[in-house]
């Protein structure tokens, strides 16, 4: 093991100079412009893995391809085979995803977002914490056994997928089709957070999301406000008017049956809740608030990921150009996420906003509505042996005794493994709350990314006991 | 004058031509880039004007130039030399404008909006009937008389703006340097509508705007909404519930002192309303909703040109593309203009607008302000003898009964004409309901065009008795 550690410390120049290269690529999933940029991407995360030794190849799929590298010689096993074969190492399943959220606003970036820029102990460049950072460091971890002789005590398939930031879509196909060989104990997932460099962090839940698009059509076309302005209803005031009523002023979302199926927290939840290091003075300063706001009863970080939420990401209607212009706008849109929390079913959270926007829409003015994307939130219970693993493997990578947290972001694919896999996933974030995920200037701790590796080269000796 | 009624019968199809050269010119003041078009406009109506046989001149301001044209030999008159020389012909003042509206979302247009399309007796561009097309009419009146020999009996002063749609902010400085050059007994100006062909109409009220741009600023960036949803005021969210509040479910707004000044109908003027010929059945019609939505205890018409509003024009917030983007915006932001009707004062309505948005917004969100050009409404008696004159005029050139009517529009300039000229304004309104001002396909009536020149050409003649 100290060979593996040996290994990590004295290449990290090395390894810092191939994640600027993993960073360049443009490799935003959501802008079909982009689509070359995913591919290259892709084909350089191919010919690293092979590099590092591990048997790897790139899937086709209907959107962009998914990169699975394997630990030489490492097999799945179906659970029959397994009870026949004791001898046999464990086979765990290491998850990420080499595409990026579009990195627009570009003005706000105080450098290009595919040019990494390193200042101190800090990475800036879109991706790097989300999630090419924190992938790469389980990469870097299994090259240090590879490249010193070490023997693994686990077989791994890395699957790193170019669509997680577009919902994923072609990797639930890419599960069923293999099951048998992607059959593993677990899953690890290094795509969420820890509160700060000395609180390392094993999520045991993930909120899910449902996303709906609203728009209110009142006139046929935009109308002249002097000739028109009195009479007829205002597509975004109506707007506004139906979506202030969603919100209570005790952040409580009013939809009936919105909160229906919410599991309440526990009182062992509330308590490791409590141990959390961020404050609300100290959350309140990151986002640069007046004045943080949430749903009365429960602490910011409990409203953050335990509670669901109505979110609007969008608003458009009418102009929005220098100036003024004197209009009616004839439609208004809002676009929407709901961050849903374990229990609560996409579908039936999808059917409560629908009939409640129906019902509360006036006459004066068309409602249309798109749902679309919904995922499930994910709960594990944290005291299994998978977990405690992993949180031996934290307290010794970081030094410090790691915390047990819910996560507030969703990762939908996480339930897929679970239903086409039967797998829980370990989620071991390596992310900080002010890394800017999906904002300008994201950013990635070369703490976090150097002590990632370490619990990954631990975490498989802990693993496999 | 029956030479003239005869010319400008013959000509109507070479009119027509010029009249689309006229429309042919992107001139949007609005709009930065078409800062050359204005100018090419505008010496392209200068051009035309000396053809004419006006004595022309294009005069430079800060923004786009003004044209000026004046019958020859006109003179103006102070109120001394006038009193001196009982013989002099009145001097009458013809205001119109050459710009016109954004002609955005073009993709809403059925053909360009500056390639002018002729369908029946219906002329569609950008500008036709708002304002070129009106103030064409008078110009080839005036061509009748000129081109005739037909001795005019007011001298007239052609003053032909490109400002109207971003303010008019040249032209008040143009009126008080020229003061003693365009003072006159009135100013004509067709930049209105009547409610149908069969309805010629006589404005003898507008009201006047007040325009405001409120931002929302919520955390210093755009916010992951999985990492942070729930604990912090979504500024799209905080915009809804701030703008829901100005309008309760009667369609008054709530805005304390917003409608401190308005004075009544009088039962007279209400009375007028009555006669007009728009029902709400029609008007539902021609904008195109299931319902219309106004103040209650007033009609349609009512609510449309003798009441204030509250409008949003625009709204902006976070992320507007295809697809979605789970962010928390940063901020949100609306365009608005208030209507104002007479008696109301823009001071005074902005500093009620101001202190209300300060009063109720909420402490997690930053409030900013800007309000922008503001115009009081204008009111004359529709019962003196210039008034009456143009009622002759209309009734002759329509062959039916004119109405007197409020227009629910602004023309911020009938303002300054009465402050630093002291001449009250005709609004001799040629545009129909739906001839689309300020949206796409904006059309003009041939049939207004032609009876529009036939009025002007009647009015000179009614106004000198």
């Amino acid at each position: 093991m100290q060979l593996v550690l040996d290994y990590l410390k004295q290449n990290q120049p090395r390894f810092l100079a191939e994640f600027c290269d993993y960073l360049r690529f443009p490799s935003v999933s959501a802008q079909p412009q982009h689509k070359k940029d995913l591919h290259a991407c892709a084909e350089w995360l191919v010919a690293h893995c092979r590099q590092i030794g591990l048997e790897t190849k790139l899937c086709a799929t209907n959107g962009h391809p998914i990169v699975v590298a394997k630990t030489p010689g490492s097999k799945a096993e179906s659970g029959k085979r397994k009870a026949e074969n004791k001898l046999r190492k464990p086979h765990y399943l290491v998850y990420g995803h080499y595409d990026v959220q579009p990195p627009e606003p570009l003005e706000l970036w105080s450098s290009p977002p595919f040019e990494p820029r390193i200042v101190g102990k800090i990475i800036y460049a879109r991706g790097s914490t989300d999630n090419k950072g924190q992938n790469f460091a389980h990469l870097k971890a299994v090259e240090a056994y590879l490249k010193t002789g070490t023997p693994l005590p686990c077989d791994l398939t890395f699957v790193i997928e170019g669509e997680e930031e577009v919902g994923s879509e072609s990797l639930s196909d890419f599960l069923k089709t293999n099951r048998r060989e992607l059959a593993c104990e677990a899953v690890v997932i290094s795509d969420t957070g820890m509160p700060s460099p000395k609180h390392p962090a094993l999520g045991y839940s993930l909120r899910g999301i449902i996303a709906f698009e609203i728009t209110l059509h009142g006139p046929a076309r935009d109308l002249h406000s002097g000739g028109f302005g009195g009479a007829v209803d205002n597509p975004a005031m109506a707007l506004s008017q139906l979506l202030a009523q969603l919100r209570d002023k005790n952040g409580r979302i009013t939809i009936p049956g919105f909160y229906d199926d919410v599991a309440p927290l526990s009182a062992y939840e509330r308590k490791e809740y409590a141990r959390l290091p961020v404050t609300d003075a100290s959350l309140q300063k990151m986002i640069g608030v007046k004045k943080l706001f949430g749903e009365r009863g429960f602490t910011s970080s409990e409203q953050r990921s335990a509670r669901p939420t109505f979110e609007i990401n969008g608003l458009t209607s009418g102009y929005q150009g220098e100036g003024s212009k004197t209009i009616i706008p004839s439609w208004a849109r809002a676009k929407i996420t709901c961050r849903l929390v374990p229990n609560q079913k996409p579908e039936h959270v999808r059917k409560a906003v629908v009939a409640h926007l129906k019902k509360i829409c006036p006459p004066t003015v068309r409602l249309e509505i798109e749902a679309g994307h919904g995922a499930e939130a994910y709960l594990v219970s944290p005291t299994g042996p998978q977990a405690q693993a992993a949180l031996r493997a934290l307290e010794k990578a970081f030094g410090c005794k790691p915390i047990l947290m819910r996560e507030g972001g969703s990762i939908p694919i996480v339930n897929q493994f679970k239903k086409i896999l039967g797998a829980d996933s370990l989620l071991l974030g390596l992310g900080l709350p002010d890394d800017n995920a999906h904002s300008p200037n994201e950013k990635f701790h070369l703490d976090c990314f150097e002590k990632g590796q370490r619990m990954s080269a631990y975490l498989w000796q802990e693993l496999a006991g």
